[in-house]
């Protein structure tokens, strides 16, 4: 079964496959600083929360590369600024400071060593975070699997799939597995608007994968897990609370609602980077607000009254209540999600408050 | 306030404006005669639930009056065929039947006469369909409006407007009456894919209203909803129940779930020929399959991978249990519905079983 790759790591440039061209058109652009890869996560030329993580990883690993610096101070100085710049790209998913900070703190470890190995040991660090991303989504993938019965019709959302990780995927990670496993699964692909993730490259990945599968629109999904035709909805994620509220693509909140009243399976399957601890609830996710032309036009043609004004949230927030599981690379998590986040993720026991 | 009006009757033929070139072109058409309706129909140069009832009644009249028929029986027996030819346009909404028995109905009460005076008096019943319903909106909007309060944010889906009906609307008629009540609203319009009726046509006519407004994809009304952004949601119907259970646009049962989970009132706003007392419950309302085209292309183009199928479900069955009211001609409707809307609507008290 055929893994789509989204990124290559070559002669310390990124190719990057232009996301915003597919299905139709299978073309690369190459990035060669931290500047380049951010302007392509701003056009969404690459997208998906693991993957920005492991490009702003590899952008800050050209700009090392590339660095004059001669002290440890210098680099960390340049870093910072390098970081703060591709954080600002798109705010909602966590991966991204997930990455940056996992860059930085490798660089205060280190910062005992000579300045040319600390470059180089940076550089590796970026292709340790691109290579533990694509292990993490086959053990989730295995995992996850297990959760999926022979014939299951599966429903998922956006993109969560090799085209938005390192090269396996989350929710599609579960399903390429489940699949590999012969179980004869179908998939309803809702097509996500404005961006048409869903109808462009779930679909791409899916046939390529050769599972079957049938695109919806996004607002068909409740008349097939109402008519009992969807045994279980997956879905990525863009940022974790530690109480499990869970952002992802927008829309996903409804399909979690529509789960939850219908009494089928809702699962988000993510690698543990997607988690942040430092909020309580998804309350204090910030949300993106997107363009509105991305929503009054389609192909550049308006498709609404000339006085129209839109808007455009990219995400939602789902309530921990509403999911049924998290799918990690540590295990399966289940509520209570705070307790168990915190003891499978970060392999620890909450100290009962006295 | 600007009334937009989707059909016109003069001199026996029908001028319809094509709303598949809304916003952007205003063009009519000429139908004269029932198969240039029901290909008018066919092809959603009109559409909604009330306005194809009409056109089909416009439809028969056309046929009646260009007859050549000398006797009542002959002329039941073309009126019998047209009528079956007009109802296999579109299976879901009941208005299409309800009109063209209404006009069967006519003719046999009405079998003494003159054979060319029946002609005449059909070709005035088809009128008074069409005057009737304008009328019968007028009252749902005013109605309706008592259930509105100032500066409520309302949202809608699809199109449930003067272009679905004979000019004034439902779920947009009560929107238009509180507008005219100034009671400062804003409406949030779902695109309503695949085929954008919101974006289209009820942008389109807010925005001749001058009523204030935002464009959302359909997975949007989730996020705006639950975050308290949203006051009430009201959609139109293509088909109710005996039990309440409404037929409406595809994407209407999500919005209802989504009503109910949030705790925000959801109501369906339609004429009483939307009832269709010979069915007990929506499980029972044929749902409209339609071309998979219509979800893999857009503007004609491909938005999938070549190999992808789709499914195209035009409408969704709506429980009764997560509505809140039945704004009709003839008063408000609430739970329980199987009595309440045989008291209201048929004007009767349900005999208790003995």
């Amino acid at each position: 079964m055929k893994e789509t790759s989204p990124v290559e790591w070559k002669n310390n440039t990124l190719k990057v496959l232009d996301q915003t061209l597919l299905p139709h058109t299978k073309k690369f652009i190459i990035c060669r600083n931290s500047k380049e890869v951010g302007k392509a996560i701003v056009d969404m030329k690459l997208r998906g929360a693991p993957l920005i993580g492991i490009a702003a990883a590899f952008g800050m690993a050209m700009d090392i590369k590339k660095s004059k610096a001669k002290s440890y101070e210098k680099l960390i100085k340049e870093m910072k600024a390098t970081g703060e710049h591709l954080q600002k790209t798109r705010p909602t998913a966590v991966n991204l400071k997930w990455a940056i900070s996992r860059m930085n703190a490798f660089a205060a470890s280190n910062k005992e060593r000579r300045i040319q190995s600390l470059k180089e040991l940076l550089v590796n660090e970026a292709v340790r975070i691109y290579k533990e991303d694509l292990e993490n989504n086959k053990t989730i993938g295995r995992i996850g699997a297990e959760l999926i019965r022979p014939k299951d019709r599966i429903l998922t959302h956006c993109n969560a799939g090799g085209l938005a990780t390192a090269g396996y995927g989350t929710a599609l990670g579960v399903i390429r597995a489940a699949a590999a496993q012969k179980k004869k699964i179908s998939v309803y692909v809702d097509e996500t608007r404005p961006y048409l993730q869903g109808a462009r490259l779930t679909t791409f990945e899916l046939a390529e994968m050769g599972v079957d599968h049938h695109l919806i629109t996004d607002n068909m999904a409740g008349y097939f897990i109402s008519n009992k035709m969807v045994d279980v909805i997956i879905v990525g994620a863009d940022r974790i609370a530690a109480n499990g509220d869970t952002a992802n693509k927008i829309g996903t909140y409804t399909l979690a609602v529509l789960s939850y009243i219908n009494n089928i399976p809702f699962y988000v399957a993510a690698p543990s980077s997607t988690m942040d601890f430092s909020i309580k609830t998804g309350a204090e996710i910030p949300i993106e607000m997107r363009s509105e032309k991305e929503v009054t036009e389609i192909f550049g043609k308006p498709i609404t009254h000339k006085k129209t004004k839109a808007l455009h949230p990219a995400f939602d927030v789902t309530p921990a209540r509403f999911i049924s599981a998290i799918i990690t690379e540590k295990g399966i998590i289940r509520a209570p999600f705070e307790a168990n986040l915190d003891k499978v993720i970060l392999n620890r026991e909450i100290v009962a408050k006295l």
